[in-house]
């Protein structure tokens, strides 16, 4: 869920004076509205040690009206806490109606730290997130609007950042920092399970990049005034729930994962053959391998109209006994499976142990061109992205192998390639009106998987970026995560 | 949550001869009338074995159209199954819209079997509750009406029934049959659990006592018609999650649990001078005791108007040390108490490890008074249960002593210290217009009363009944009651 965070955002700071003027005012506005309407807010900050937490927390203080705000911070427990059940402190600090809390630390910041310090399983670990789920959920249904912020830092950037302040002002670095440090990997796969599971349609996380201030600043501004104008909108409390993750109006953020994708990579011709052949080769024997020890694979490829994805699942395909494969290709859905919830159609096709499927597009339709379409409405998408997650986690957690590939292309690109679909006669089959149309709405289309990415992407069932402006490059890229997943997973 | 169930509850046949013939019509409408709105509808059977689950299926066969129904039996895995992750089989399962599914076993059958073995811990197990809860949403979320029934039997009943079968036609008695048995108090335990935290408003459990087949039968057909009509008549499939949980029209079940506790109960004043003092010296002992141990009471005392709170609780108060008590008095809620989550005004008060609060009146005005009386809309009561029961839960866990007691005088007891207090200037000023009015409503409270208990009365926290026509009896129950309790929790 952090990929989106790692893309190197910059604010400058000519650009951040420009619209600091216009963010504080929309944000004074949106609060009063909130204030009025009697609504209370939660913003939790949360995140990596080093990502200046403070610092925002200093910042809302200055844009916002600082009398309409409560700011909590839960340290180390103190007596009287700590001699009543856990939660007791979080209640004790919630704003009452009307007002803006801001949770410095939060009911997140003990499971994770416990986790990551490895003083609780996993399985009390997810009986905590259940717990958390359970008292956020009760906040909305009362009428909360709860934004939760994770501010995200590189392992590079939070190396550098703690290392500087252990230099310089010695003593100022809490004493946990160092630890962590040495733990980023285990602390981020931990975090990114805590917020999966946390991160539902009524109350969302945000991820935010946080190593440019100026950049943190203003998503940061540009967040609250979405979610506050949102849920003043929205009619009475007990519609709480169906509250939209932030949308449209984010200038700064506009930038999407898929901008991080190097389009630019391309393999010769040369290369190109002796690399797949290599490729083919190995997954071969490997997807053999996987059958005697009776691992299942599901592998599920998106992408632009026009990216490959015949192609790249062509050549994979090729490389396996055909006993060994199947390839579903995803149209629309028969009348049987409009019958049954969404997912159902997908369930029907999970292979049996040692077995790969294909998904030639996949559920993330639901998430993709029903959204953009409007073919599934704004509850049904929102809440699908935790019902992926929980589907591809029972998956995984059975021991499945899931690959999941987008194949990137530039708009450019794209054009090129349905221009040359009109002109070659053999090809002309395979180019609609539709994706005439598809094209027009790049930009949401670009967001919808920006979003999907965040959300969805995983320790266990990651996605993987193709560049697939260069069709070489992009088999090469499928063939080759494919084999080191099979690797690792029969290791 | 199976008090309800143990109520001794029977039908005569002629009575049920005269029911059967309306009800098979009312349900047969219900079938048809959910077919043309196209709900998929989910019949979950399960519960103890031995309560004839078998037989009541093959009732529905009759009582339905077999047409639109669709049975599954989950019984072993096969080995297709067992080659997926574990909901393939309840996915491959589902029915799809306009079909009713009749689920012989469920997803329920496997963890609760998975933790009464003991070869899962809890945590795991509470962790597949979770998955449960997940999927059941899910299916409701996408238009799905969900009826959970839990067929129960006493200790005794099952005992006499497996015994009964094993001597007779021996071979038909399921293997599992004769583990059951001896670990009865073990099952019960973990199936209340399991109810209780996938007791949701949009998915209730509906616990019947199976010991009288033909009262079972009833009420089976009572809670589908109840189910149904309630599902046909709400508008959209997205508004699914707050359907009532079976309310009114239920005729046989009406008898509540209430209609359990013996009434006549009572003490000679001498009799109850020596217990209550008796009792007193020992709570002064054991307070102190919880005192030093740091174990703190939380202690509710709910009940009709007049039925002797007040008298019960200062008896309690009484044998304690003043400093080591509370007694939280529940009025109406204040600004600040309005302006927060309903469970806030209560939170407040938890103890502190080693003490002791008593609240007069409770958390549970939700589910009674403001469900009675409308403060509350449907769907805050029907979720306060699950809030309610998460807050105890937390409570528990941290060692809290949870003590519930519930004073039941019956009505005409109840109008004879009525008309005691026109009658006494000194105790004029207890009773209000509202008494009189509340006292209208009997049938009501009473059903909130049996709900409440059904769905809140928890292994660790047991509502007790006390038979208060009686008020020495009454006082005496109550005290003995702590004693035991906070004994036990010193132990």
């Amino acid at each position: 869920m952090f990929e989106a965070a790692e893309l190197g955002q910059k604010v400058k700071r000519a650009d951040f004076e420009a619209r600091e003027h216009e963010l504080h005012a929309a944000l004074l506005d949106a609060q009063r509205k909130a204030q009025v309407a009697d609504i209370p807010v939660l913003i939790i900050v949360s995140g990596v040690e080093g990502a200046g937490k403070g610092d925002v927390v200093r910042l809302l203080h200055r844009w916002m009206d600082a009398r309409g705000l409560e700011t909590q911070a839960f340290w180390d427990e103190t007596d009287e806490e700590r001699m009543r059940p856990r939660f007791w402190r979080f209640w004790r600090g919630l704003p009452p109606r009307g007002r803006i809390g801001i949770l410095f630390g939060s009911w997140y910041t003990q499971p994770i730290l416990d986790r990551a310090m490895k003083r609780i399983p996993e399985d009390s670990f997810d009986r905590e997130l259940e717990r958390i789920r359970h008292f956020e959920d009760m906040l909305v249904d009362d009428g909360a609007l709860i934004i939760k912020l994770w501010f995200h830092l590189t392992q590079k950037e939070q190396y550098k950042r703690l290392e500087r302040e252990a230099r310089g002002k010695s003593g100022s670095v809490s004493p946990l920092t160092r630890r962590f440090s040495k733990r980023y990997e285990r602390f981020r796969k931990i975090s990114e399970r805590a917020l999966r599971k946390t991160d539902i349609g009524h109350a969302p996380w945000h991820v935010i990049e946080a190593t440019n201030a100026r950049y943190r600043d203003l998503r940061v501004g540009e967040i609250l005034i979405d979610r506050l104008n949102a849920r003043i909108g929205s009619p009475a409390p007990s519609s709480g729930r169906v509250t939209t993750p932030s949308p449209a109006l984010t200038k700064v953020g506009a930038a999407g994962v898929l901008s991080s994708v190097p389009l630019d990579a391309a393999l010769s011709q040369n290369r190109y053959r002796r690399t797949l052949r290599e490729y083919q080769t190995a997954l071969y024997a490997l997807a053999w391998q996987a059958r005697q020890r009776r691992i299942n694979t599901v592998a599920v490829f998106e992408g632009w109209d026009a990216a490959g994805k015949g192609g790249a699942i062509r050549r994979v395909t090729q490389a396996m006994d055909a006993r060994l494969y199947r390839v579903i290709s995803v149209a629309a859905p028969t009348d049987e499976e409009k019958s049954h919830p969404y997912l159902w159609r997908f369930w029907r096709h999970v292979p049996r142990a040692g077995y790969v499927t294909i998904y030639d597009r996949s559920w993330y339709g639901r998430v993709l061109v029903e959204r953009v379409e409007g073919f599934a409405s704004a509850p049904e998408w929102q809440r699908a992205y935790n019902e992926i997650n929980s589907f591809e986690e029972q998956l995984t957690e059975h021991g499945t192998v899931v690959l999941k590939f987008w194949l990137h292309i530039s708009p450019e690109e794209q054009l090129q390639r349905f221009e040359e679909r009109q002109r070659v006669a053999w090809k002309r089959h395979k180019l609609t009106d539709e994706d005439w149309r598809n094209r027009e709405k790049w930009g949401d289309y670009d967001r919808a998987v920006s979003d999907m990415v965040a959300r969805t992407s995983t320790e266990r069932a990651p996605w993987t970026l193709v560049a697939a402006n260069d069709k070489r490059h992009a088999r090469v890229q499928v063939i080759k995560t494919f084999c080191e997943r099979l690797e690792r997973a029969l290791r």
